[in-house]
């Protein structure tokens, strides 16, 4: 019940322990092909362009970055926690230029912010921001974030790691031209895996580009041949089987429950864990407004130590929760209700153990 | 029987299902600690800088040449294979200017050719060469290379990622200062991660770096400070944990078995392996003084369909086996005999099934 891993289902481990088959035995193809379709329902987008790369969430924000900043170009990045600020970092590594703009740890982004930077300056071709920030807990707004940069002009970068599986994702209906996601959130999967989706105005941008991409692995027009083409598959690299076995019966259990399902049951257990923490006298730092469901960072009580109590969670009652962040370190929990650890058994349980521990 | 990923023993599979945990539980970090130890034994190093990539051997290629290789560094890169040629592809989007020495594939890298390019031009800092071509199944002579390459000052990297387990790999002895392996080939682990390894001399390169490593995912700067440190580990990324509970076993295995005896069960399968396809007239391409016991590449016969035998072997009798790569294809087959794939059981069967299809 961290900021994730999440707990992953004996199902999905299950499917990750199959036997491993070869990268182009025509199985394994079939399997990728029914991956690519239930990342596009995961995303909500008809994009030629998705399917996952073989590494975690971060490989996935620097297969983003890489493949649509060129040297030079100028990028607003949306900095409201720990991955705004990867996000520049990726920004400055391609060589492009990071524009930002800020919002406090715990707040959403400020549309309005975006929108004075952007007719500040012409020459921003991209748009970055992050829906869920998981450091924070903090829900942007992403529909109207994206509105912003596409009224500019911009293509649109979101990350969605924490919130594919949690919260409404629409990529298509919301613009967005690039995004990555990850496994290890409200996917319930094995960590290691990021799928990601490039709009074709993204697809464009990477055909046009001026020099090849500064990434030899993570580098669209090379993966690409090897996930799509009915001319035959090509070689990149020896592709994560048994991850992607699991991938896929995570992506089949989404399914099963439905989009839909899966958002009202994370609101359903984030309400019921905070009754219970009100109990406690332990508040939320985001406004109700903004909140992820699916992870919860609320502040520790006074007099209260963070650390031995989250030792005592883990030991006790083997149950894992996460610590603040940068300035929020000493000052804040993050409880994760991630894809499959959302249930009614695990809040009590938590509750239950907090009441034992701090009263 | 391909050229990996090779069959995964149950007790790999078993090991990478177990419960996922969180990447800085406690646990964990004391299997990351043993998981370091083992790649040190299997790589032969007492490098401190030694973990696992979290993505395949394409990125722990990656990760060898974005952190040792900066903008304008000349780089000899030797080519025998598909293998040489994907390191020409990291120098160059890494900013580097690629010299390369060339030989037929299927023969080994050629020490007096490296003797030559490193003479002639002194400004080469860098000598990057594929121990095991896993292309064309031929092994080069990596100690005498190393050795050439360290008379010129040179740091040497070379690609394990077939060796290791099959053949004899001593990072130290040869004094090799970055190395980057694979878990799909002789380790029979799960795909998806690649073992790496960086010299004292290595880490010199990377801590008077001028500028950052283009790579935030692979900069082992960042990397090192959640794998390491006495004060703590910080966070990186979410490591795949599922994935590293297979490498350790497989690790374990590699440890019980013993380096000396896994190597020696290799080249007594090839034996075996070798006298089968004799009786039918199939010979190798590699001379027998550079072959690779582990990946065997073996001529065609006259008249016989490529792609037709390969599909009976895989649908009649669950055997896979590889494709010629590059001029090679439709000319050769490469039969892997990959760690615990080289079993007297498995060369039988393919034999047998061969001798069905072809007679």
């Amino acid at each position: 019940m961290g900021p994730g891993p999440s707990d992953v289902p004996q199902r999905i481990l299950n499917a990750g322990s199959r036997p491993t088959i070869g990268h182009l035995d025509p199985k394994f193809i079939q399997l990728m092909d029914e991956i690519k379709l239930l990342i596009q329902f995961a995303f909500q987008t008809q994009n030629r362009l998705t399917m996952p790369i073989s590494a975690p969430g971060s490989a996935g924000m620097e297969a983003c970055f890489v493949n649509l900043v060129e040297p030079g170009d100028k990028v607003l990045v949306c900095i409201n926690g720990v991955f705004g600020m990867r996000m520049v970092e990726n920004v400055e590594r391609c060589g492009g230029i990071a524009i930002t703009v800020n919002d406090d740890w715990g707040k959403p982004v400020d549309p309005q912010k975006v929108e004075d930077a952007l007719k500040a300056d012409p020459e921003i071709g991209i748009l970055a921001f992050v829906h869920a920030e998981t450091s924070t807990g903090v829900r942007s707004d992403a529909a109207s974030i994206a509105a912003v940069g596409k009224a500019h002009d911009c293509l649109v970068i979101a990350d969605t790691v924490t919130a594919v599986g949690g919260i409404e994702v629409h990529l298509d209906k919301w613009r967005i031209d690039a995004s990555y996601s990850g496994t290890q959130k409200c996917l319930s999967c094995l960590p290691g895996i990021s799928p990601v989706s490039f709009s074709a105005e993204a697809e464009a941008k990477l055909s046009s580009r001026k020099q090849k991409v500064q990434s030899w692995f993570l580098d669209m027009n090379l993966i690409m041949a090897y996930w799509e083409g009915d001319a035959g598959r090509s070689y990149h690299h020896t592709a994560p089987i048994n991850a992607l076995y699991a991938l896929h019966e995570s992506l089949i259990m989404l399914q099963e429950e439905g989009l839909q399902a899966a958002c009202d049951r994370h609101w359903a257990m984030h309400e019921r864990l905070k009754n219970g923490l009100r109990k406690l006298g332990i508040g939320f730092l985001v406004d109700p407004d903004y909140r992820l469901p699916q992870l919860n960072v609320v502040f520790i009580p006074d007099g209260v130590d963070d650390a031995s109590v989250r030792n005592q969670l883990l030991q006790d009652y083997d149950i894992e929760i996460g610590a603040g962040l940068g300035g929020l370190a000493g000052k804040v929990w993050r409880i994760g209700l991630m894809g499959h650890s959302a249930t009614e058994e695990n809040v009590d349980t938590c509750i239950n153990a907090l009441t034992n521990i701090i009263s």
